[in-house]
This record gives C-alpha cells, structure tokens and sequence, in this order.
C-alpha cells in the first residue's frame, strides 16, 4: 500500500489522531482495480499504477486508500478513481456493494494477511471498468495498462506492493479471464 | 417466462427438435434484470416488461432467454437485451460471469423450484445498466422503469411470471437497495 | 446494532478512546445471519435475536460486532457466534472472505445507509450454517428459529434494528429461497 | 472434462439421444472443487482426481458432470460428489446457488471458452468442504489433496484438463488463498 495520502486525513483527523486511531482499530479500506473492457464486456486490459514510495524503489499498486468518516464506500471509491486516474476517466461505479474479495492488512504477521507496516487495514475490493481518458496523477509516476497475461507475469507480480499481486489475480480469475 | 421466441430456435434446432430436446435435458438460459444507475452508481430504477401471452392476460417479466448452441453467455446477454429494448440500449454487459443467482424451472411441482410448463431450465441471472434509450419491442406491450419501492410492490410482484418477482427483489437486494 | 459490546473493547480500548475513534473513522463490523440448512443444503430456518436495549422496547436482531485490532474477520465472525449463541454452536466459519454484502450506517441521514446513532460503522454480512446446540447468551433475551416466510414478513421485520430486516431478505434472496 | 459418465445418462437418454441432443443445444453441467478447511475456516488443501481417458494419458480434474432432467443443482452436486468420493465424503453442499464463476466449454476455438471436443457445455464453478473420507471412485485412479501452493503450481495446472486449472486457481482466489 502506498504512503498516506494527504486527502485521506480528512477534516476530522490531523496526522498524530491517526496515529492515535491506526493503533486502537483496523481502518477500513476500498482496494480498486482498474480495468477496460471490450464491446462485449469482455477483460482487455488491466492498469496497474507505477509508484515511487518514501522507502525508495518502485512499487506497482491498484487504486488503494481510506474511507472517510461519514463518506460511503461508492464515494470513496469515486474519490480516489479521481485522484489516481484523474476527472476524466469516467469510472462505473459498481452498481452493488458486493466486493470481490476482502483483503486483511497487518502490521504484524498473521495468518492470511498481508503486509502492512503503518496498519491494520480491512479492504473491499473492486474491479471498476474505465471509459474515458485515464492518466497517472500526482502521488503515481505512470498508469500502465496491461493484458491478463502480462498482469500474471511473475515479474510483474513481483513489483507489486503487498497483497496487489494476488488482488489482481483475483480480479482475472473473478472476470472469468484467468487461462 | 414468456412463449418461444422466434430468435431462440437458432439454426440447429426446428420447432420439433426443440419439443424433442426439452424432454431430454436441460436448457440453459439468461434472465437479465435491466436497471438505471445514478451517478453515483446507486440504483434508481428498474425495467419490467409488461406482455401478453398466448394464454391471455398480462404479464410482468424482465428479460429471459435461452442460450443458443455455440452462443456465449455475454453474445445470448446482448442479443436477448437487443430483441427486448432495442439496438439503443447500450447495455453494459457483465464484466464477470458469475451471476447473482441461478433460478430453476421446472415443468412439475419442485421443492425450490419455479414453474415453466414448457421445460426444465437453468437460467444465470444477472443485473445489466442500461445507459441509452430502451423501449419495448415487438415481444412486449410496454416497459415500465420503476422505483426499487415500486417494484417492491406486492401487486407489482403479484403479476409477475413465475419466479420473476422474486428475480426482482433478489437484484434489489443485491443492489443494496433492500429497505 | 445492539449497546457496546463488552467484549468488543479488546486489550487496547477504553470506553473514552472508543468515543474519541469513532468520531475520527468508521468502524469495521461483522453482521451474521446465522441459519439452520436442510440435508440438501437448502434454507430451513433463519435465527434472529431478541434483544432488550438501554433505551427500553424489543428489538430483533442478527448477530453484529466490531472486529477488533490485530483480529481476522473469521475470528471476529467466530468470537461474534459464540458471545451471542454459546460454545457449542459448531458454526461453519465462511471458507470465502466475500460477504453477500455490505451495509453502511451512519449516525447521520445518508441515502443509501442505515442508522446507527452512535459511529459510522462499514459492516460485512456473512450467512453462517449453525450445526450444533446454540442459545441465546446473556447479551441476548432470546434466539427464535424462523421459517423463510415467517422472517419475511412486515411484522417481523418491524421489529428489528435498522438494516437488520433488510438484511435477513437479503439474506434469504442470496440462498435462493425468497418467493 | 472426463468422458461420458454412466450415471449422466439418466433414465431418459440413451447414447444415441444424447449425440442428438447436444449437436442441438449446450449441456449444463456442475464443477466441484473439493476443499478441506482448517478449524477458523480457511483453506487447507484443495482435492485434485487423477484420471485415465480413453484417448491415453492422465488428467488433472475437479468433480464435473451433467445436471440431468428434473434434477435440481444441489442434488446433482450431490450425486457427483459421491460417484467420484464415495459416500462418506460428507460435503457441505452450498447453501447459496450463486457459482463463484461460470466456465462456457466449446467444441470448436471461442474467444474466453474453454476446449470439450464432445459439446458446448455451461458449467457451474462451486467449492465444496468435504468434512468425512474420500477417495477416489471408479471413474478415477486417486484423489490427491494438494495444498494451495501445489495445486497453484505451473506443473500440476499442465497436467489439469482443459480449464480445471484456471478453475482451482479461480477457487483458491475466491477463498482468500491466493499468495
């Protein structure tokens, strides 16, 4: 998962609550794959963001990032589809609220989950069909858009931010694209 | 469900073939629940066909079809959502293949079943944005967008075919629309 | 949603740090609709809880509790099932993460959401099989076992917590046995 | 997919009916993935059958098979379980029709289908815990229970029949179980 993200403070938490609140309860988290399909409905391509985090090195990720206090899920999503992929990218926001799968993040290591040093992180996961013109915003270096075969490369997997590789995964095998 | 479509013969299968096969084996069908999304994604109204079939009276039904040999369940999708609510529907067809539920028929009493006196039939259900203009084709009288209350409606669900008001609530229900 | 859970304050919460959290995030639950299954797999009958909460009345309710820090959403579910039904419940704890939805409550009017007066709350909702003897523990007056149709009906879902009844229904469409 | 299994004959199709039949229209059929679960509900191994066609060789498989004429889904998961695991196997048949994904199989080459030279076949995808003893029956050599690292392994996804291997893989995704 990426750094904090200076939109997802919110106007009710300054930076020392959330530390305050991460150590307390497990936040709660929308983890958005982006994807585009063909005329019949069909996967084509999957986008997967290029990041450069505080630590170093380069990180592939999904759309990833908090909901609000008194934001919806369909809300946050739209928020951060915007803020990673830009206002042009006329995302299809899911019509249910069913996620795909739901992703456990830890600071320590448990069973089942995946690595999260700042948090616990519970994250439900959406494929998002995008229609319009997308592009890498500020906190991303590049959006690139891959075929499911690329997407399932082990090099590729191996770039990726913890749990990112599987939920992509995930996301093919949930749209039937898995070969 | 509705009389034979004349779309769904195909060219493998005359009319007596079809009578033949229905005592034989299954068959697979497509029923599509077509709604209207607000922007946010959020459900704002449902499509229910009002048709008159042979037998008299008048139905309430969404769309339901049979897939065809060699057809896919995305093409079957397209074509019977085309027959119902015309080329300029632009439905968004599924990204995945997995419906939010599969409904049997079954030509005698079955416990969990619905009632098709024609045959046995196993029918995916899935919900499908329509984006575009739709109207009620030459199968149908009328199509009818109404609110997820509205189709909540005892009388509503009353005149619906066998299996279809239950489709309904259950689309609604997977809409996180259920009040 | 039932009164603080004593329980759900876990090892790094006092009754003041979860005031000062739950104005700062939301917070992560677990609803279970825990159901009895006929041999074949199929909806016998649905639990719900009958609870007596601090403001008075009755009120039913499915089984609803927070996940806490460093806690699974499986053990949550599992220490959930027990507080409310006892130890020898043997519940089938969900092989799969993807809840059958997700529900939103807010202690403010959000369309779309439930009430809940006390947080903002994002709960994932997972239909539990219960194999053994289960009874209502002391946070709960009683447990009814109730057929589909009994569960669905106005009076009954009169009666339950906000989003409790929609739940159930939604619950029941999701098994395949609402008619 | 295995060869013709007796048992899916039923009492109303002969050999000769069946050819007929399924140059007509697509088969439906159920695909099993057996799974044992660890006590908290998360996947352990998952049961692959090794089987010996008629053309030579050996094949990887899940449990698939037809769904016959007034059989309902469940009794046909049923009835597939205990002719490829006997009748101790104790499966925990779903309590959901839902699929978590459907596989279309063809004759010939379609885009997003999968290769059954004997017909077109709609199959679907369900995991089943299996709580009791099985072993592989007639119609297979032995049953091995592979954890998910194997069973994800590029090897054993080879030696599996067309689309079994995308199946398990879909499976395990499904369960969480993807790394």
């Amino acid at each position: 998962m990426s750094d904090v993200r200076a939109d997802d403070q919110g106007p009710w938490l300054s930076p020392e609550n959330l530390d305050f609140v991460r150590r307390k309860v497990p936040m709660v988290y929308v983890d958005v794959v982006p994807v585009r399909l063909d005329g019949d409905g069909s996967l084509a391509r999957v986008g997967l963001l290029l990041r450069s985090p505080r630590e170093g090195g380069l990180w592939r990720t999904v759309i990833s990032g908090r909901v609000l206090l008194h934001e919806t899920i369909r809300a946050a999503i739209t928020r951060h589809i915007e803020k990673d992929l830009g206002q042009m990218a006329l995302p299809r926001i899911p019509a249910s609220p069913q996620p795909f799968t739901v992703n456990e993040y830890f600071p320590t290591v448990v069973p089942g989950g995946y690595a999260d040093p700042r948090q616990h992180a519970v994250s439900l996961a959406y494929v998002v069909p995008i229609d319009g013109d997308a592009s890498a915003q500020k906190d991303a270096l590049q959006l690139t858009w891959l075929t499911p075969e690329e997407a399932l490369d082990p090099a590729v997997r191996g770039e990726c931010v913890s749990g990112h590789g599987a939920l992509v995964a995930g996301a093919i095998a949930h749209l039937g694209a898995l070969r």
